[in-house]
């Protein structure tokens, strides 16, 4: 056996250290070694932090303490509770040397090889240079332990890293106190056995992809249509209060009952669906969040936080969340729905958002998920979005699909001041004017869409052929709406604009397609919040139109 | 230097390869070496893909090819374009063996170890394998490249990869046919240099970070008042939403917190009150109604068949009906509340409406209706009305009380038509032009007030003193908050204006009180039904206080 496999078969995650210093030639020499990792498109992008500090050090434990209590909780078999809680996972304060590996992502923000299909190779360098580090540490006699078991985002703030610095984690260094009889100290505690043998099959042929077919049938005929609409109106004066004193509610159950298809109309099983992804656009500094927090809010959604999850609760309104392209790689979960088409688009200021194939694949997932929440009996449909950067994609769609100037399509997003806003409009700006493409629709998606908003497009589509009332919500959801319309223009009929933004771009967007909102309370989150803050006034639409008395049945003088 | 020092400086990312074979038992030999990396949790998720195919290969290329003319356009520079395309960043097709190296991120499904503060431990043990593979290739005279120019999406497709198996990239394995004069080849070709030495900095201290703390000591605990506000606003900001994305909720949920004096306010109880009374103008043809509808409402009221009914059943508000005045003698029902002052005011075309006692005994009766009210425990109290002729009443009211001309001051009430206005204009202009009265409140609101009106202004007065949240419907319920108003002031700090209504004199009395409505639906019903059909916003607007995580409980990064 070569020197290398011992020291490959030899390193081990360190938990147990003696009080041996290291001096400081071993960790030199181990840094190096994690220079000589790969670096993806020789971005050099990783950063090393050590720290001696005690009082760091405490302070760090008390991160892992509060998080492997978190992480304790989420099993509820006693027994694994038990061992789980006699593990030592880490030696934060007892090892002399802690360090931190990080990645420096603000390298993305210039031109790099290597990271278009996924930016994640940049993280993976470091990740690399971590095994050279503890496989140098085991040749020089040393040890090193993993501790991941952290809230990051508090770790990041008590060590005042800055917003561009993502560690892999705290790594525990010193002379290991124990070699845990030659086997990960998992297994020598009887946690779980190792698999003998690396799992390795072949690959020996292609699997042919099929680019979807949208296709769009014509609206069903309704017989007599006109007679359905006369007893309708008729219904609706009938009922004991001044006639079209109750205003828009009586269109809204005026509509209800004609995408319906009758006199008596029931929201059966309501669902609210939020489509995440990320944006290319993100890297350029259009908005005040950074792009992770895209996949920290869909964590947020699953866990029931969000501001759409309490309206929904509020409501009865069952929540569905999609990952339409967020970059990030979720845990399996049957509360995700995965249609990720890839992490995150490219940025159009230089290149196209996604292809045109994508473009179809979008339509076609967005489609496929509507015909599911069909499946369960569900008529009422509502879309929401969450994707850091999206306004700026949903910008550049308005003024290339209406015609309006980019200064009348942008807005403040989640929140941006005057001078970024100025950025924002001057970027956008440029990356219209760099497109010479077709003025044809996909064409125009492929180079400045976003996943989710396609996604969601394909979705209402399918909504309207199912006979859905389609609840749209805030400016993003509604541009998804104007591309679905430029498709389908009969979409309008199952169409429930259900709030007017804050974001300015969005009244002017309304007026353009003739719609009218329920609400106007300067909403600007997204998520579908409009659609499930105004659901109510949809229900009392359907209330009145079923429950109310008329004149005839109270003895109530018509005038 | 050491062995394992020669082989990591000698690891190469290989893009040029013999046509030499690469035989089994280096693979073995590899892939054994990545299986000694270590595994988070010991969940053993890597997973191995062997491709030998040239269909296969041919495939990958392809795809290969399609992202690398993506990633060139990322570039505007000419220069860099062109160095750009020269490099070969790949060797899919002439390496005798690609490997797939993934990880399989259904581990996650199962309890694991070391995933709960990101779940990308997973995926960097993979990573780990990866470079022991690497370097165990390299010590065995092998060599191997990384490819992660690549749709994974289409990569997964292809290769039917499960939905599960997420791969780090395709790894080129052969011969190396050059060792790059034992640089990278980036450097090599001048592409950019690797910094000479890795970038490390020691953390000395930690930084503090401020978790707001919400736990909520009593009441009385909370002296002083702008210590409560900051504590609030900030309670509202650290909600995982952009700050005031929530537009009107936020200031709604900020207003029930100060009304209620506590943090977590929750609305108990709702109630809706509906005053019915008759006015003595209602004889000179003002209404498109006979009389008779206010006591028919009244039944229709107590029969369950009206609007104000439907919408309160809806959303689960406490109706309550007041007879404050009708013409008609109800039997004894304990449903309706009997705060009758009598038959109808008289017409104030005339004489007086009522006696300026009995504009206290309304006031009265008000607060008493209301002291009822909050012995059962309500907190939350809405107010409509019911009376044939009272648009006419509240448009004099409003005149009188604001110095608006009378013209401004009259709309089309449940529905009289442009004649019928001008004489209802022409009408009640006389009326004005006829009094000669004093100008102080008692006096004008015994000259031309009705009984309904009254009531509720004395019950809002009333629900102020008891901290309620006081919800305030349309026109004519307007007027009584007005009449409120100028006895007490401070009653704006309870008061929720739920809409706006289609009579055209609301919004200009809106104005006048700078008050501003949830909604905006064109109702001009009365009966209390705007505050019933806006009441689920306030819940939103609870909800979200009460409800929603926090940036910090949720992990979720503030701008």
């Amino acid at each position: 056996m070569s020197n290398l496999d011992d020291i490959l078969k030899s390193r081990r995650d360190t938990r147990h250290f003696t009080n041996d210093e290291v001096p400081d030639e071993v960790i030199q020499k181990a840094l190096q070694a994690g220079h000589w990792a790969p670096s993806v498109g020789l971005t050099d992008a990783t950063r090393y932090y050590l720290i001696k500090s005690d009082e760091v050090k405490t302070s760090i434990k008390k991160l892992f303490l509060d998080y492997n209590k978190k992480a304790e909780e989420r099993t509820d078999n006693a027994e694994q509770k038990e061992l789980y809680r006699s593990l030592k996972l880490e030696a934060i304060e007892e090892a002399p040397i802690g360090l931190i590996i990080a990645y420096d992502r603000s390298v993305l923000n210039q031109f790099t090889i290597g990271t278009i299909g996924s930016n994640e190779a940049v993280k993976f360098s470091s990740v690399c240079a971590a095994q050279n580090i503890w496989l140098s540490l085991t040749e020089q006699g040393y040890g090193m332990g993993w501790v991941s078991i952290l809230n990051y985002y508090q770790f990041k703030k008590i060590l005042d890293l800055p917003e561009n610095i993502e560690p892999l984690g705290y790594f525990c260094i010193g002379k290991p106190a124990t070699n845990y009889n030659n086997q990960p100290m998992l297994q020598q505690l009887h946690w779980k056995q190792k698999s003998e043998a690396p799992i390795c099959n072949e690959i020996k042929e292609i699997h042919q992809i099929n680019v979807p077919d949208f296709d769009l049938r014509s609206e069903n005929e309704i017989k007599n249509k006109s007679d359905f609409n006369k007893r309708l109106q008729e219904k609706i004066d009938s009922k004991t209060k001044p006639v079209g004193s109750l205003g828009m509610l009586e269109s809204l159950a005026f509509q209800m009952a004609t995408v319906f298809e009758t006199l008596n109309p029931k929201i059966e099983k309501p669902n609210i669906v939020v489509f995440a992804a990320d944006h290319g656009i993100a890297n350029h500094g259009v908005s005040d969040y950074p792009q992770d927090v895209t996949r920290q809010m869909v964590n947020n959604f699953l866990d029931g936080g969000a501001a759409i999850n309490v309206f929904c609760n509020q409501n009865n309104i069952e929540l569905s969340i999609v990952d339409s392209g967020v970059n990030y790689d979720f845990p399996t979960n049957a509360k995700l729905i995965d249609a990720k088409i890839a992490k995150g688009t490219q940025s159009f200021l230089h290149v196209p958002a996604m292809s045109e194939s994508e473009v179809w694949l979008c339509l076609d997932k967005g489609k496929s998920i509507v015909q599911n929440i069909v499946k369960s009996g569900s008529n009422c449909i509502g879309f929401g979005e969450m994707g850091i950067g999206n306004t700026s994609t949903a910008s550049v769609l308005m003024s290339i699909l209406t015609g309006f100037p980019i200064e009348e399509c942008i807005g403040k997003g989640t929140g941006v001041e005057n001078e970024k806003l100025l950025l924002k409009q001057n970027l956008l700006k440029k990356a219209i004017d760099n497109y010479s493409g077709q003025t044809e629709l996909i064409a125009q998606l492929s180079y400045f869409g976003g996943f989710e908003i396609i996604q969601m497009s394909g979705a209402i589509l399918e909504a309207f052929e199912n006979k859905m009332l389609i609840l749209v919500d805030g400016f993003i959801c509604t541009i998804a709406y104007l591309i679905a319309f430029k498709i389908n223009p009969n979409i309008q009929q199952n169409a429930v604009f259900c709030h007017c933004s804050a974001e300015k771009a969005h009244s002017e967007l309304l007026n353009y397609l003739e719609a009218k909102p329920i609400l106007n309370l300067d909403l600007r989150l997204g998520e579908g919040t409009g659609c499930a803050v105004a659901f109510p006034i949809l229900k009392s639409a359907e209330a009145f139109l079923n429950e109310m008395a008329s004149f005839e049945s109270a003895g109530v003088s018509r005038k």
